[in-house]
């Protein structure tokens, strides 16, 4: 057996702890580079790296019996739903029970990673100049770098996107404004309940191209994404039309509220999850508008032919999935997100890479990004294989199909997948198939010491 | 037949603005006194005769089909659930409509009101010294007088009742504080939410001695009393258990989200209109607890055994029924809210004083109102007599059975009425039973004129 290789990865959020757990729990020596002194990512409120999008108020909107890692429950004392803060807390133990900070370097930003020639990585650090590695594990998340829509003209006024957004004070006062919140995911509904409160004295509009049907938290007094689970062995479109037909039990069409209608069936999109929003709409707080056609100075038209003044627009219109330490040439998202990857992680050709947590998990990313890592650390160990390169375009292209055909075709969606359809893959076909590959045809990662 | 009495009518909020209207329909000479410089007693916000409880964020918990006067539908694009600002706008369009302002005088507080021998009335007033009327229609309100929990020892943070309380900022400064919010009605609960909210940095704990059992604004789309009628040819009781069956539905038991059980099954209090509250202890911004045992200091000691500090106590426990004007001997409710008065309007004996407005009307008050006012002006007019004394008392002990019975003994439920069946009786039985025995027997009031 060749000699275990030398990994780094890039990140110490979620995806980057798990993947360091479990290339832990194989022996395999690992090096985690983060840019902050931190852990935690995204989870990691006011992060010095930038990269947090959490605002004050956060909670997550996965209930914590979905959202603990199978191998580390959440606390019987945390809330159903967890505020940003006890996420937070929850990683520090993750970390503390696995003894990871001893393999995470901290403010040491990749700068560069460059694959060289025959395999192997040279990375450049902030802190610690160049090194090589044998294998790179990219964990540096999708919801950090913002995305802005693109609209003719120009706002006078004061413009930030959700992801600068902190609380009704910071970073800019949004107290007696008039304000236009672009969007309707999660953030854009949080952002805009919290500003529409009356005690604000905000006048909130909230703008949405393709509008969006709205769950509730709860359903009948238990968290409800407790009801909600995919089962492998239905055809997943059945499931989808069963759940289409469960709709109107839970918050009715979004044009009771004033919403445009949506242009997609419920959950032909990620459906936006808000007890509030309904409420504040129906109680004339929030008013809803469809898309913006153009600004003109403070004023806003949208495509209805309206127009209408506003002080601040507040963009919650996503995310870029952007990898800055790689050449745009090597590997990068196109215009519209997509990363075409194997089983979402697997860059086809190249073999000593793997990407972890690209995906819009539904309905819960913490599992899914531990059972990417499982895979991950397989890989690393040389006990998985991809299959391979023609083989692998095949599959993306199917499992593409499978997870966002029946979605819309929007930046957002393009990374999509079913946790419960993934992960029960993931665990009896895909490992399974790829140790066998492996024990075949040995490990897909060149070693240094071995060359 | 007899000439028409004068009437004099206190206080110019949605009670006594119905009851002038009908009047006035009926051509009856009648004066309201109002002791602010506008209509609306409660809904008449920042109301400077001090006596409306209204807080900044406040939206009706009765969606507009059901709250609307059935004589004045509310505006086509008002939200289902309106903010006391545009029920104030409501207001002034119903007294424009009706041309009611002139039977006002403002700034004009009854001061007192003396029961002259013989029958008639003697009012000394603020602005016009002292009136003689030959009726008088009390709608003073039954939600200006704070009732304060009468706990054992003393708290030295700071303490206000809920009828004080504007927003965050006004009376006290609550950010960054830790609030014990008492009570478990709607503005504990509203109270409570905007308090908690995590930009505001405050720790908030609720406490309550019954609990409460908790119901959506909205169920799947619609406002969720649109659901809900009670129907009056169906015993009472069956319908009560049919909701009771169909509660598991809405939002589940209260323990769920860490309430404690409420010592009375669903229906048998007054239950909480909250789609927030829910969220909010499930997200563990909210922390629940039972009643108080005692303060001492900062620190509030539980009938738990617990024991925590805070800095500042509201109270949001109900309100006392008062009327300032009346000697206490003549009439006033029982250290326990409970005024007993035929179909919650004459009580036994005093036969030119009518009571509007002194019910806790479920579903909605503002047609209850309305149902009392066409009684009243039936009444003033001569063409409405009630029962003789002892079948009035009769009849008062037998409707609050019916209607309190079955609910809790606390101060707030002594007014309870279900309005669907309290209308369909006053519609169906009472006016035409009150009309024969007023062609019979004549009317109740006597007139100066006819003296």
């Amino acid at each position: 057996m060749a000699p275990a290789p030398t990994v780094a990865v890039i990140g110490a959020g979620i995806s980057g702890l798990t993947t360091l757990k479990m290339l832990d729990d194989y022996g395999i020596e690992a090096v985690g580079f983060e840019a902050s002194d931190r852990i935690g990512g995204n989870w990691a409120f006011d992060n010095p790296n930038g990269s947090s999008s959490a605002y004050r108020s956060l909670h997550i909107d996965t209930s914590k019996h979905q959202l603990s890692f199978r191998d580390f429950p959440m606390p019987e004392e945390f809330p159903d739903f967890p505020h940003h803060s006890q996420i937070k807390q929850y990683l520090d133990d993750y970390a503390e029970a696995f003894d990871l900070l001893r393999l995470i370097e901290f403010e040491n930003r990749v700068l560069h990673a460059e694959r060289l020639d025959g395999g192997g990585w040279e990375l450049t650090t902030e802190r610690t100049g160049t090194r090589r590695f044998d294998a790179l594990v990219v964990g540096n998340g999708h919801h950090w770098d913002p995305r802005f829509g693109d609209f003719p003209g120009e706002f006078t006024g004061e413009m930030i996107h959700s992801h600068a957004y902190v609380d009704p004070w910071d970073p800019l006062d949004l107290q007696d404004k008039r304000i236009l919140v672009v969007g309707l995911g999660n953030s854009a509904a949080d952002i805009a309940v919290e500003l529409s409160s009356k005690v604000m004295r905000n006048e909130v509009v909230i703008s949405t191209r393709s509008g969006a049907w709205i769950v509730p938290k709860y359903i009948a007094g238990k968290p409800a994404d407790k009801y909600f689970a995919t089962f492998p062995f239905l055809p997943y479109s059945w499931q989808r039309k069963a759940i289409q037909a469960m709709q109107p039990m839970s918050a009715g069409r979004p044009e009771s509220y004033g919403l445009p209608t949506p242009n997609h069936k419920f959950f032909e999109a990620h459906p936006t999850q808000s007890v509030e929003l309904p409420l504040r709409l129906g109680s004339g707080d929030i008013t809803a508008k469809g898309n913006i056609a153009r600004f003109d100075g403070r004023t806003v038209h949208f495509e209805d032919g309206t127009a209408q003044e506003f002080d601040v627009v507040i963009q919650a219109t996503g995310y870029n999935t952007s990898f800055p330490f790689f050449d745009p040439d090597f590997l990068s998202a196109d215009a519209h997100n997509h990363v075409p990857l194997y089983k979402r992680m697997f860059s086809p050709g190249i073999d000593d890479l793997v990407m972890v947590g690209f995906a819009q998990s539904t309905p819960t990313l913490f599992p899914f990004v531990e059972a990417q890592a499982r895979l991950a650390a397989a890989w690393a160990a040389g006990l998985y294989r991809t299959p391979g390169r023609a083989e692998m375009e095949q599959v993306i292209v199917a499992d593409e199909k499978k997870y966002i055909g029946h979605m819309l075709d929007t930046p957002r969606h393009q990374q999509q997948v079913d946790y419960f359809l993934y992960e029960h893959d993931l665990r009896t076909r895909e490992i399974p198939a790829g140790r066998e590959r492996a024990a075949r045809l040995g490990g897909m990662i060149r070693t240094a010491a071995h060359a």
